[in-house]
């Protein structure tokens, strides 16, 4: 094939309406994230032969790599002249590794992308350290791009998802939960990174502060959105396709948006079965193999699920309307789409 | 009491043969430790309770401060003026409590300073999450202070923590193992962090290169020596007096220099029945209650603590040597009076 072909077949694809926005996104910015690709499976390297294994079996699997490819996008939106963009999107992606490694520690999910768990063939120990190397090597990252402003954004994203983690943890079984403070919990827990992984590149780019507020708020936005859409997943039973268990939130007892819901309808309705049975299953949490169905005919008879894309559609716009101040462009549009989509992929 | 009579009882207590020289540095040390204890215990509050809750539990155990108090004795050495020193004393503290954190559930101890580990109070999940906070909360004090080489020294000490951890994990119970992989871990997992606690200093105060190498390579020296003696300590029953748990060590299988040492007396000797015990506890980890002591015998009739402390003292030496291109001082003899002290401790 002449080097001709192969742009001209690119340009094709990335208009593909059969490719969902993700897939598009990963079109226009498929340089970009080679040179990402590279970054990562270099410093994830280590003389220690277990590292590589398991951020391998991690990153080997792939997933979206949704969130540096906001970084790569935000640079492009940013009209970024530089390759610092590569770096910081890398040390993204290895804090988002980092988290998921501890988050399978501390949750009780078995799979990951479709895989088993790392910490199901390693034991905890491996991934609570590998999780603490890729967190470390992502500052290394960071460092190496000479942007104290971008390694502030970063580690104070950080700590706040930290936060989020463990104010969730505080907050396992709580069935009183407000809808509110469940937003403040995914804004930290999830948004963060989102939001941070955005507003890095307008910083390296110096573009003026209008700019960096708008890209901050698309990804905080999308990441809120993204997440109700993933608590709504949860109870989906699209197993398969996503590579995610099902039921693992409420397995865990976890509270999230929809049992948020089904429970205050309960209480609207006085309908003393279902508040029973959200108690047992959530304060008690004494489950037996049948109550996942039953919670998810509990949140059908509630629409609790359609609640939660409800409120996952605003953020979603939200998102969309962050971009205003951007000037029309093939990443702008992408952008646009990925916000509908997140939200649209359920269906 | 008047301020003239505070300041004297200070300088008498500096000189008072009855402290340790780790409280004689304190003392010499006393304002910035406090600065550095308000910064602290400042940056380990959140809004989320569990965190500054669990936080307090490890934090405020006291521990004597170690490591952030080199990165202080080292400013001084290097007549910094400024006070950024205080901000990476507290990031240095930090980073080595997350590691603790993460320790305590890598590994089965029950107690640390004296106290019940806190994963055994709050459950793994917890200690995972803050030591992750803790460690996110380290980098925003780094970046406060503007340097991008402390920045890059303690982010790189980071990761080369996380590799000397896995590669211990990975090594355990290989009852093969020699002194100089052995070494190699603990330079990684241990000294690292002395390394650059003592190395961020002389980047702050803009020292020459060669004074910034001798207070890297004394806190390097001073971490070997540290660990060694650690590592005989664990066999040495003084549980009440260090608050640390004796034989946590050994009931992990863990690889230390004692068992190195005796297993390889036991080879030498040819010691049909040494050999036999040292691979039944450690590679098939089978023990009984009785073998701690079994074990603390072996050591004994093979001078393996003997042969540790020897070890240690050539590594405290090497840190005592380092600090030569420094003019006198009282820092500089308390530098000198400290490495002495970490293997004199254990008589």
């Amino acid at each position: 094939m002449s080097p001709v072909n192969k742009t001209k077949s690119k340009e094709i694809s990335a208009e593909d309406a059969n490719l969902s926005p993700i897939e598009q996104l990963l079109v226009l910015a498929e340089t970009d994230m080679r040179a990402v690709d590279v970054i990562i499976r270099e410093r994830m390297q280590s003389s220690v032969g277990m590292i590589p294994d398991l951020a391998e079996h991690l990153v080997g699997a792939g997933g979206k790599r949704l969130r540096p490819l906001l970084t790569i996008a935000s640079a492009h939106m940013c009209d970024y002249q530089g390759t610092h963009h590569h770096k910081l999107a890398a040390a993204v992606e290895f804090i988002h590794s980092a988290t998921l490694l501890h988050d399978d520690v501390v949750d009780v999910s078995a799979k990951r992308r479709g895989k088993k768990v790392a910490n199901l063939i390693w034991g905890n120990a491996p991934s609570i350290l590998v999780g603490d190397f890729l967190f470390a090597r992502s500052f290394n990252l960071m460092v190496e791009t000479g942007s104290l402003e971008a390694l502030d954004i970063l580690s104070t994203a950080a700590s706040v998802i930290a936060e989020g983690e463990v104010q969730q943890l505080a907050a396992l079984r709580d069935i009183e939960m407000s809808e509110e403070t469940y937003l403040e919990v995914i804004s930290a827990k999830t948004a963060a990174l989102f939001a941070a992984a955005a507003e890095v590149s307008p910083v390296l780019a110096e573009s003026p502060k209008r700019l960096r507020t708008a890209m901050r708020n698309y990804g905080r936005e999308l990441g809120i959105a993204f997440q109700l859409v993933d608590d709504a997943l949860d109870y989906g039973g699209f197993e398969v396709a996503l590579g995610k268990s099902v039921g693992d939130d409420f397995r865990e007892g976890k509270m999230t948006f929809p049992v948020i819901h089904a429970y205050q309808i309960a209480k609207d309705n006085k309908d003393e079965i279902g508040l029973a049975f959200w108690r047992r299953v959530i304060v008690d949490h004494e489950q037996r193999d049948i109550d996942l169905e039953n919670a998810i005919a509990l949140l059908g008879q509630t629409n609790a699920l359609e609640a939660t894309l409800d409120a996952a559609r605003i953020h979603s716009d939200n998102a969309v309307k962050a971009l205003r101040p951007f000037k029309t462009s093939p990443w702008k549009t992408a952008l646009q789409e990925l916000a509908d989509y997140v939200v649209a992929r359920v269906h």
